[in-house]
């Protein structure tokens, strides 16, 4: 089933971008962990469109409410149900796509499998989905925060076009410095060439893809489990489940493939009391168990389908047609996938903490 | 957990590489399919070691044997728990292994994750575990060819080290062809390049690296859950989930990621009776939901981490130690990884079938 | 996870008595099916207090929302998200709670349990807990319904304390018959004597138990699974996860244990083109597996623990103390048990049929 | 799916009675645990048959290989894989069942389930899918053993037909006690009754039910969930799906029924450290989750099916035939049903254990 994530640490999100709210049940938070709405609206406000020029002026206010599971302030060990209100319940800027399947959306492959030419298209689609996972997300990383004092899961935008940032260094990346500039790329001559490639496209009335890297660092040994349920391949799924996500890679990625194992393997050495490694080609992960070291992935965002020019395509009957979309909507959606990614990120590694505590 | 993948159609891995057997048991499998162990073992034999000059050398027979689910040669619709004996029991080449981790290796993990110094170091990291997997995904294809007659599913070698195939083309692809030279990459010049490449890599006592293309086509639109069961996200689980995987790519990957909107969306065409989309940017999946084009992945392997240099490590105590790893091993999995890849693939789109049979 | 129940018709529920809003997530529910609120309404209105001098005062209007998953009322596919308001969200009644467990309540055992003094108890346990049940079940049945025109599950209050219904006739037992009288109980005589005993326990400032029978018609053969999900093995796992059930039995039951073979089995007969059995001690279940016969089961509920008189117990510390539990609470639970126990057939039943729907 | 069992403490049986073997997979067993066959095999040997001259004479040997997941006599944390070989492969007893359905058996169920005429009938309804049950649940035992010294899971027959023990004193029940006559009541005279009651089956080729008893003692307070999963829940799904299990009760069960509140609840006293209760009407679960007192719960077993008489019945095509059935079956399978209980009784409590051991 596809709205539930998670063994131990589990959510489910629901909500159309056209019904009254969307939101997540997060079940298997731990009771005894303080938490209020000013945990979650941050990293939904980070999350929110039109926080800049750069995104979809839509304003929407995205206000989270506790619905469950907190008494005074503080967990009970019992389900927290959160929901974000629905603004606009209007589908009207979408009624053409009830014939006319947008290119690269999902409302054909929605009605394939559902059978149901709603109004709201491929309504699960909607990156208004991704509230409940942010607000999930923040709960996870409250909890990885009281329980791992020194961990931070960090995303920023690595790359946008033909833009690319140089190499991160992880242990200097933080919220503040990604949120230095709208675009979230924390080289700042990098950003404003970032900036120009997303101003350039959305005069085009365009659209242009990039790449994000995600840093999870402060975390312990041993979390993850070792076949189906690796650590990497949870972040995997998580990422991929992210609306306009290509691609995954853990570590050296696609560049590893063109090495040799004398130049990718990472010797053992002695960092304080533990084992660490020289270097970290593996990305923090090896057999699937996290070794300690940080967990460093990156994601490839495709340009989103929805684009302000004139598309040639054809209806649900296959007659041709030019289909332009009405509405705005981001020429990049690079910067708002950064929470998005991090929520991801936390509700994976949350899981895995949970399902190693039983074991230790 | 991680020993179980799949919602309907589930299979659970069981065995180390030390131990009496590894094997899988399929739950969830149709009745009335007809299958015998001449089903599942030329996938086996694929994946076997030994089977060119190119693979390690030793002879493993991982003769399978269905031990409950079927009769008369037609399954029950209940479990088949299949076996795979292990010939040598005795893990005298790891044993060093119990002091000094070997970098890249799960042995440090986990040790990390359970507390116990086996002497099989990693069990379950051990590639023997694939065994299971490649069985059961031989009934998920016989399942899956059963159901949808023109279904096919084939992977193949694209890149060894630096040495990178021509783009595929994805119709002609068959495993025949990819089966003509033994290291399994459909391009008779490149594969002579990948050879020597590999031969230089085992004269060095290095490994190498490299990607595979996988191809499944014939599926319906459909396949897929919208959220986090997107059929890319479980793709991507499946292929992170194989020992090695660094990487995973759908459709344009992270080349998408450079492309603007205008070029990256997919135009809707008129196929016979149904859509079909002009380009296949999307690799053949809409919003987690396959779209009825061919399904397109690829994957980064990293060069394997058994080497025969000597290496400079240190022991679980921290003290520096020049570790030479006894045995034989693959320069390069590429190769057998093939079925490996292919039966992950049978489970991820079986059990998305079965998930979309009651829906409809 | 104890909050989720079911494998493709899933539901989770969430809320405690005490917080903003308890309720569920149906997800996995078929897309197509005509849904409003007013489909729901009907049996929280039957599950909620105060609607005959029989039961708790307070009046609770339980009004539920859809808050996802429906458009133009129509399911989409998607989760249904589904809330009522708590009205009153002070916790003070129950205060004392917190310092002297309620005898045979849960306030014990989710303290030794979550580590959490709670003035709201054992949150979870309360009785609005199963709102979301209810309301899930409606959703459930009138899916059953749609696929299965004949069928009809319709709950019973079979005994009250002492005070015993004769042997139901399955096949005239209605919701219209049932809800003739306060007490629900089919028998008229019987009612009136059942309504005296609740009375009488009420005067006492006292409680009183009871069972209820359950009849599910009009479902076909073939539903349930073979081994740990047998269609009785959820049935009872649902009907003892209900407040205050201590008992199951399906079909002959414990009168069955006295029984000999010979007289216990139920002999097939043809039914017009099906095979039916003669007698029905299986209850309609064999091997774990419907036979086309009614469900027929049985659950036993305990007095509820809330009770006005004065009980001697000790307090955390474990000094003696009196404990009067202040609040106005059901003498019976048994006639507000009928929705609750109907919901989880519905839940039970709607989950085996989507998983045999793959099957066929 | 029905063949898996438990949420961390995963159990997943398979095997018919006429394939190559029977067997279970265990997933989740912590690491570290010492574990052989020699821990295995003493409850397989009570679940045989032929132990004495009450059970059918069929001597089936039930030698139990541990495939997987121990190395050097000690649990290395990944799954352990556990088989039993079938002697006997041929269906011949049974050939007939394959046109005329035996009455209250599983063929008719299965046939309408799966759609194939298996000359094993019900295959997975056979008793002897019960072996990797007891296998599992035979490592879940050793593990609360070690992790809760002080506890035990003892069951006994506590009636056969119309004889009845006397209730039980449960602080000296002990597997010794119970297995000191062949039909395993702890009281000597009643079990001298209970012998004649199945001898006077026997004769005259009938069958008989009964009941049995069932106590876990020195587990703590905290164990279960709130929920869906509530610990009686739990129990009673693991019961029911046990073949022939027709109802379940817990604590003062259907009894219960007919208290008032006042009598039934259990006041708290102090017992050492802690709190306990100076009654037990509850079974030792409030809530869903254990008090620390003892758990107690009662089954009832129908008479099993199969009987030497010949019955009126049809076959498929609904023609009356006159059915006898062939081969040696047990009069009565309560005594060995003992250590089926108990199997699934350390499954329940194992996989609750482990859920609790991540929250404290």
């Amino acid at each position: 089933m596809s709205s539930t994530f998670g063994t131990l640490f589990k959510v489910t999100t629901f909500g159309e971008s056209h019904g009254r709210a969307v939101g997540a049940v997060v079940d298997g938070c731990p009771a005894g962990l303080p938490l209020t709405e000013a945990d979650i609206q941050p990293q939904l406000d980070r999350r929110r469109p039109g926080q800049s020029a750069l995104t979809t002026p839509r304003d929407e206010a995205d206000m989270v409410t506790i619905l469950s599971g907190t008494e005074n302030g503080v967990t009970l060990g019992t389900p927290i149900a959160l929901s974000v209100n629905n603004r606009d319940q209007r589908p009207s800027d979408y009624e053409e796509t009830t014939e006319v399947p947008r290119p690269s959306h999902a409302d054909y492959t929605y009605l394939m499998k559902y059978g149901i030419k709603a109004s709201s298209g491929g309504g699960r689609s909607s990156a208004r989905e991704t509230i409940g996972r942010v607000a999930a997300g923040a709960i996870a990383e409250k909890w990885l925060n009281a329980r791992f004092s020194e961990s931070a899961i960090v995303a920023c935008v690595q790359s946008v076009g033909e833009v690319e940032a140089p190499e991160l260094i992880g242990d200097v990346l933080t919220r503040e410095l990604v949120d230095s500039n709208p675009v979230r790329c924390p080289d700042a001559d990098t950003a404003k060439k970032m900036i120009a490639a997303i101003e350039a496209a959305c005069a085009a009335r365009d659209s242009v893809g990039g790449t994000l890297t995600c840093i999870c660092r402060g975390f312990p040994a041993g979390l993850g489990e070792p076949v189906f349920d690796k650590l990497e391949a949870k972040l995997a799924q998580a990422m991929l489940s992210i609306p306009a996500v290509k691609g995954f890679e853990i570590g050296s990625g696609f560049a590893g493939a063109r090495m040799c194992g004398s130049a990718h393997n990472d010797p053992f050495v002695k960092k304080g009391e533990q084992l660490g490694t020289a270097t970290n080609y593996s990305g923090g992960i090896q057999g699937g168990i996290s070794n300690g070291e940080p967990i460093i992935f990156r994601i490839a965002l495709k340009p989103v389908a929805t684009i302000g020019q004139a598309q040639q395509t054809v209806d649900l009957t296959g007659r041709p047609v030019e289909l332009e979309v009405k509405g705005r909507h981001d020429p990049c959606v690079l910067p708002r996938a950064v929470p998005i990614v991090e929520a991801m990120a936390a509700l994976v590694l949350a899981d895995a903490a949970l399902q190693q505590e039983y074991r230790t």
